[in-house]
């Protein structure tokens, strides 16, 4: 297990985990540890883990600290949101579509420093370390992985902090009993598991909760919003043009007040087992909505219908960690091509949890007053053609029926 | 157009049209008429259909009243919940799945009462006609098929009432202005469209609703509350057994309550074009996200994605009105061969618009807290199992990024 | 019917039907024709159909007549055979994938000449009414179709002959009786239906045959050839560079000769029933093998599952008439993403009706003796890792059986 | 890696690996090994395999040798075949499809004998581990899998037979050097690959064919024969009735004359690798294309049309091991039951490597001669309809090409 690692790059939240693992690293390999930290909008401040790292001994020119929060919105969560993905009909995915872009950074990182080895936090039982290693291996074969949570015998937090302890790692006062869940943020979600959302028939204690008010707590009042969309990407709220990120946390805010996107999931993990998690994604909740509202009337059927078709797999193929493989690019070109008209501007009522369509209008609906109408269409629409429509459509189940009557 | 017909089968409501219908077909293929009206839970006396039959000359062994509500939960409702059948990832079909019943059902009537014809009121745009129509079809292929909306000159409601009142039809008095938009009801669904809701802008006026308090009318305090499943199955509210129609409906005035099952849609019609619909689904919204909780944790991730990927297709399928199709039968196999084990108990809170889970549990559970646990787990699972399973899996991503460097 | 036409862009063969028709369309609609004939590589002069369009009175400058085998062959099939698109499985879709470049370009011509009509000589039974039609609509949805077959009386061939011989229109001798097949052929294949081919439980009868020499009568001497791609295309054959239709046309020349490509079908065409269809498409399908065997080496198993998963919808909507469809190039985009680097030599033997595969090779190939070897991979592969990635994929398997066992 | 095992039930061939590793087992283990030794129609005597494991010192209650040929084609093969399964668009999957079987009969012997374990002699980089191990954990959670060649050493075939010659383990005189290549057979095909096979440019050497006649050498006179099918099995050959075992073999000598059934291949394995193999299958391979034919007249379209879409995915579950899982079980179930009218019969002519369609017929059959004949049809289908059904087909198409217009 043990390899010959010279310089490895470490995804490092600053966080006692990650610095247990610094040290470890060095401990374990004597190599020389670059960390990497990044600004998701996780909603932390980034200097203290500037100064773990400096602490711990890693070289300044060896910290990365990057604000990834518009490249992550703009290239990772855009871009899944124009194919409405949701994992098992109801996730939307806020920790898988950050995974390959910290991958990704982390890749970027060893190059230019010249590592032979990446590193992560995650552990063995979840995901996230299936997403961040398919993630270095497809963007650098030959890297060597080390994942600290498979390799080393620190199985209980108790031997955690001691290890942290016997070398100075400052180990912060709430950390030292068990964490009641764990947590995972970004500009897009935070997701909680574990402990006291093992068992799935106990509902989610409201202290779990952190980006969402509380359902009953929410204004009365309704909020009535608009999005205005190009290109099937999100680019203005109320009317004001925003970066992805700006947009992103501007939904969010409205998102979090009227207590909008917590999903409370069992799920399949990729590794096989069920999980039960608590997801709390506002603004990603209300721009799936609307981004379905805007395809309602400027996607074509033929297009609409295909990629509802592939959506599962799509969405399974993030999950999984195949952010960056061949079938997720090619059904992301599939998605992209049926894009180009869908603009326009959706209305939505925030109230009580929920995100509710209103209205949809666009310079490109294929909706049409005139042909739809109850009223007199002057011939847009011949209600004869329907009969051939029908007789030919009915024309094989006839033929069935025939055959069951002989 | 006008075929030899001598006994044809009406679907009859007892409504304006129907009986204009009735009228028409006597006058224009001087042909009987058969009438059947169908109680599916659309919440009108049928007696006065009786009566109307009655008095416009139709004898009473020719008059057909039948209350189908429990196999329409049963046979349709159930089997298409078991699917999480989705339209356009939003609608929930309770129109598109009433209609193989009636069909059916006039089938039957035709056969029992000699009739060479079946008629209905659906117009020459909508989906209804098709709906019908492949039911007629695919059970009688050789019945003759008359759809008057398609046929006759009366093309403006001024011309209907006209003709009405050169009849003797009664003409409620509510019914001489223009509807402001038209419904379906039944015991799944009320859908309403047309006229006030034809711009996809203007938000659904607050008259349209039928089947659900207002919004902010609902409840402050939330209700929670169990379903039971068997084999994929609704059985029970609150630990109290109930047949499916007196299930869904108990589920209905829940829903109705706290106003959930809205929906705001442009939607895409078999016949080609948008329409822009209201739909209320109280009972069936509750149901949707329950059976997809219970699914949760008692299916497997494999049948679950299977599922999932067939979904679309099957709700398309319904929605085109192919219910009497090979296609449809063989994906209801597959379905219904996953929901062997999909017993359990799923609680909710309903509150506000929303029907959110927040607990689930089953005798065949598949969630194993002892695996999934962050805790020691005693050997469960093996988390250097993750490093052979996440090498394999990126063994062709690492074979293609070498390529990629060549 | 008889809408107001005043020029009309026929597709127009020279042949018996289309001279019958173009003489028909002047009669009905009293409108002037525009002729446009194509060669599509069906083998057939074309002076003579600019001569009979003179004779019958089309204006030169009315007459069109087009060499489209090269964009045919770039532009369609190669496309199509870039997504080993069969129908039904076996069938290559020779006929389909001509009809939408038909369409185009009658499309082009009639805004040429400022027509506001277009007319098809496609019975009304068959497909290719289907397709050329959906091609106008979706090109110039408020053009006017034509269909003759489908408005006029001439319901017989006997009529259509009477017709002709009253209006001066040539007899060829071979067609004063029924012809007992008929054919439709273009660079890539021909097809042969109708009369001697409708009872499906009878043999094709040799004469039928007009592409491909009879398989006994095939030399008894295998040929090897070559086939060099680039980007999913095929660019040479045994080395010599050639444009698309030369190389198709070369590949038509070595299948005649081997006999390759003969195909005895009961399909379901798009309008309802089944008919039965033999097809001769010898160089296509050596191309269709040699396409398979150079994505065998070049392309990733991802892409390589997900375009055989989304195959059989590509196939059915070419067959369908919907070239022109949101959803064909949303599919064309995802399977065009995916060819980059299929490139290299395939080798086939050609043989009795046979196209082998014997061998491929390539600059981006995939495939690594070193990883697969039997022999020492020299650490190219753990095959411990092989433990960790059935465990962990067997893992719901596991559960599965212990809630059985339960 | 060296678990507590008691008793362990090996799939044992007789041959030199299996012998090595009974050896082996017991050395390492310290284990009883319960042999287990199977007829699936490799064409191989079983008797010399309870000789060996006699001598091998294994107790005769312990030696199990079972004809499964019945079982094997009738519940596997014949499954297989009604879903048209191609793996990859060529593959026949016959080493897949024994897989499952030979993995469920020794967790039957291991019930019936008490062993704690199972071993099998596939090794590290292939799939056939997967598809044993899958099955045995599948049917048996708990079972200890023994898989020698990922954990011993006898990493080359010199070290292989020096361990036989130390333990008194007879080496064939063949088996000294190394082999050319490695070979799997049973009734439905031998495949074959390595060494010779391993540059996938080099044609596959004549002497590796074992199972077919050269194609060259194949009869210059084709043979006629038919096939019935019921319910989408095959039942008889030339008129006479079969057991599905007789029936694979009569084809398999049909086959084997006419040099039917040859493939050469490079795919893609589960465990991430490109390989190259040789397939003969060419009993299968007939079998295949007749299914085809009976279903070409019996099955409708859309039943038809959903199978090819759905084969892809159940294909890549046979190939990858997922025999005993819940959604090859669903796939199959909605395969099976569109298989209930697909009896008849179809008559093929089999010629130097090809097994070609010439006839089918069917009580069940749906085509209808009526229907689909140029000649007047007597009303059993109104060419107008197709208008109806081609405008509305087309109106979507028509909005989406005014909104380009726009």
């Amino acid at each position: 297990m043990a390899q010959n690692v010279s310089k490895v790059v470490l995804a490092f939240s600053g966080g006692l985990d990650t610095s247990v693992i610094l040290k470890w690293l060095k401990e374990t390999y004597g190599c020389e540890v670059v960390t990497f930290t990044a600004d998701l909008g996780q909603g932390e401040e980034l200097e203290p883990a500037r100064r773990k790292a400096e602490l711990m001994g890693v070289r300044p020119e060896h910290i990365f600290i990057d604000d990834l929060r518009e490249e992550f919105v703009r290239d990772y969560v855009f871009p899944m949101m124009r194919a409405n993905a949701l994992y098992e009909g109801l996730y939307l995915l806020g920790t898988s579509i950050a995974r390959p872009l910290i991958a990704k950074r982390q890749i970027e990182i060893a190059r230019q420093v010249g590592a032979d080895a990446v590193s992560h936090g995650a552990t063995g039982k979840g995901n996230d370390q299936v997403r961040f290693e398919l993630g270095y291996y497809a963007l650098a074969p030959d890297i060597k992985v080390i994942a600290p949570w498979r390799e080393w015998d620190l199985t209980s937090r108790t031997k955690l902090i001691e290890y942290a302890e016997a070398h100075q790692i400052p180990v912060p006062r709430d950390k030292r009993g068990e964490a009641p869940f764990s947590t995972d943020a970004n500009l897009l979600h935070t997701s909680s598991e574990g402990k006291v959302l093992e068992d799935p028939w106990q509902e989610v204690p409201d202290y779990v909760y952190s980006r969402t008010d509380h359902l009953e707590a929410a204004p009365d009042q309704a909020d009535y919003i608009t999005i205005d969309f190009e290109r099937g990407d999100a680019v203005a709220v109320d009317g004001e043009g925003l970066s992805p990120a700006a947009l992103l946390a501007k939904l969010n805010d409205l998102g979090r007040t009227h207590a909008i996107g917590r999903l409370d999931l069992v799920e399949n993990r990729f590794v096989g087992m069920k999980s039960r998690g608590m997801y709390e994604t506002p603004g990603g909740t209300i721009l799936h909505a609307a981004h379905r509202a805007i395809e309602g009337i400027t996607l074509d059927r033929g297009a609409a219908h295909l990629k509802d078709e592939l959506m599962p797999r799509y969405a399974e193929l993030i999950y999984n960690g195949f952010w960056f493989s061949p079938e997720r690019e090619m059904l992301q070109a599939a998605i992209d091509h049926s894009q180009q008209k869908v603009s326009g501007t959706v209305r939505l009522k925030l109230y009580k949890g929920g995100a509710h369509i209103v209205g949809r209008k666009s310079p490109n609906s294929l909706y049409s007053e005139k042909v739809v109408t109850f009223e007199d269409d002057q011939g847009a629409y011949d209600q004869r053609d329907a009969e051939g429509f029908i007789k030919l459509n009915a024309l094989r189940l006839r033929l069935l029926a025939r055959r069951e009557a002989r």
